[in-house]
């Protein structure tokens, strides 16, 4: 967020000084060819064969820039929760910062600074002009995922083999335009499988059936930036009650975006889904929504019951009602990325809306 | 590795005592489908929108068990670090575990046991048979990958659609056997990228052109458990270098695998590759091997230049010499998954071996 980062392996570290410019330190071993300009960068032997730990080598270089720049002394906060939750770009696994880490790490900092993890997370909260202009081209690359979607939607195909289809039409994307990573997460689930979906989201290898409703949950990290969508679609002939169940999460949804402007509670917006929802609440299981962008699901408020939490402008906020009905034999989702603007809202994702998702 | 329970979401809780039945916390919203037997399971209102502090709950649950069991005075461990590298099957983010989580979880615990974490990371290095069996199948289902990979080399095509052509072909086991959950990592360097996967690996938007070398690094997760493989295979014709570089490493794999059995010092199978790449040394960047298995890479030593820790059956390995030369054009990397036997070892991915890899 402050550099406008993203990291490949998951063991960079920033150094953000108030007055002085800031210094990346990055593996040996991390790709130069995407780090933004504007930053010092050095490298730390993170990967060198002949060094038994880079940790402390690092802790060193952050002790000699510290005292560099005349702060040494001065109040200083870390933010440890990021490295747990933010994905790198090598996405197989997350590198496992040593537990001594942020203890040896204390060590060199002489005045905490107690607000640092509170500024830390209102970094996440309103998005800049270039932050959107990257969630933006997230959801676009997304809506290339729910092209591939739709078009898979036949009888007789598996949920994994539609989600494999929508995952290579996002990472097909890299290379094009400006885009050095694209990755999607598609999960599937059709007929029953979608009554599942207010609960976890996953592809089987059930078999498509003409009367389906089909729900696809899609994360997409694009250059580090992430979008959040869901789509439900039918397949041929849908029974009167997923019709129903379908137009009834739909009406939620419109209800929910007419509330999104500066200055709303997110509960009034989550109220004003739930509202139309009422007559199935129990099968409403989740808020409405919450904050994305930096991540899947970014911290912050979420557009649940009763939250005072106030929009405002620049705020990226998910609005997916759903609800799910086993006795129907099905569940529905619709989820758009909303930016809050000065006067309401901009749906980040309407290019790949459609007249039934 | 206690349970043989992969995690869906990543919020799960085992506690595992010396003379009662293991009790596994799972969130409200965990797939139950694909727990083992023989486990207690207890939901926790992880994801319950009622719930505003789901692991307070689950605290005062563990404090429960704890005096149920009879252990609340009894030493007890924890493994922290597992909950920052163990990536969960919902793989588009970890879940963040509260920062207090883990103090407020010590204040249940009256008699820390300092042994836990040695005896928690003793528990990655010796498979057991079931796991073994585990990890032979994430094998085959990666060289269902692999055979995709080698169908794909042609002129014009871009290492990104290989990548895609090869996670499709992993995730459509889905379904297939016992396969509830299979994902692939797919990393594709072509030509002079490949002089590049020493450091990283990545896909790229380049279309392959005759006379490269194609390297792909492939992680592949099967149900939990992890494969960790490298193929190098040329298209075309090569330039002899490349042929002589391809040979060199291969002829360092052999050298290793040579040396691999119960009782050999790691350092030892990586000088005997090391000994055959010795006039490229430079290019050599990395260790022959790791432990893999529950993780891409296992924690445990590693086999790398003076490590004297010694193999025993029942570690699963990676060999994978590699050499990296920009001047060449081309780098090269062949790994494999080796068991070692009580006379030797196996290779558990040698179905999709190949002459060229």
């Amino acid at each position: 967020m402050l550099s406008g980062y993203a990291t490949f392996w998951g063991a960079s570290f920033l150094l953000y000084f108030a007055e002085a410019d800031p210094v990346l330190f990055v593996p040996v071993l991390e790709p130069r060819d995407n780090i933004p300009g504007g930053l010092i960068v050095h490298e730390y032997p993170w990967g060198d064969l002949k060094c038994s730990d880079p940790f402390a080598v690092l802790i060193d270089a952050i002790r000699v820039e510290l005292n560099k720049a005349g702060v040494a002394r001065a109040q200083t906060g870390m933010l440890r929760s990021a490295s747990r939750s933010a994905l790198p770009i090598q996405a197989a696994e997350q590198i496992p910062i040593p537990e001594l880490f942020w203890e040896q790490l204390s060590a060199v900092i002489a005045k905490p600074n107690p607000n640092a993890e509170t500024a830390f997370l209102d970094l996440y909260l309103k998005k800049t002009t270039e932050e959107v202009k990257a969630i933006r081209l997230a959801n676009r690359v997304a809506g290339i995922g729910i092209k591939a979607f739709h078009e898979s939607l036949t009888p007789e195909i598996s949920e994994v083999e539609i989600a494999a289809a929508i995952e290579t039409a996002i990472q097909k994307q890299i290379g094009q335009d400006e885009i050095f990573h694209a990755r999607g997460w598609a999960m599937v689930q059709s007929g029953p499988n979608s009554a599942d979906s207010g609960k976890f989201n996953r592809s089987t290898g059930r078999k498509l059936q003409s009367g389906d409703l089909v729900l696809l949950e899609l994360a997409t990290c694009v250059n580090g930036y992430w979008s959040d969508l869901t789509r439900t679609a039918p397949l041929g002939e849908l029974k009167p009650q997923l019709t129903e169940l379908f137009s009834i999460v739909s009406e939620a949804q419109q209800a929910a975006l007419a509330k999104v402007r500066p200055g709303v509670a997110a509960g009034e917006v989550d109220a004003a889904a739930r509202d139309i929802i009422a007559g199935l609440s129990q099968y409403f299981t989740h808020g409405t929504g919450h904050h994305v962008g930096f991540r899947y699901h970014d911290p912050g408020f979420g557009l649940v019951p009763g939250q005072k939490e106030k929009l405002a402008a620049g705020m990226i906020i998910t609005i997916e009602p759903g609800a799910y009905v086993p006795q129907y034999g099905g569940g529905v989702r619709i989820e758009d990325n909303v930016l809050v603007t000065d006067s309401g809202y901009e749906i980040l994702s309407r290019d790949s809306r459609t007249p039934l998702a």
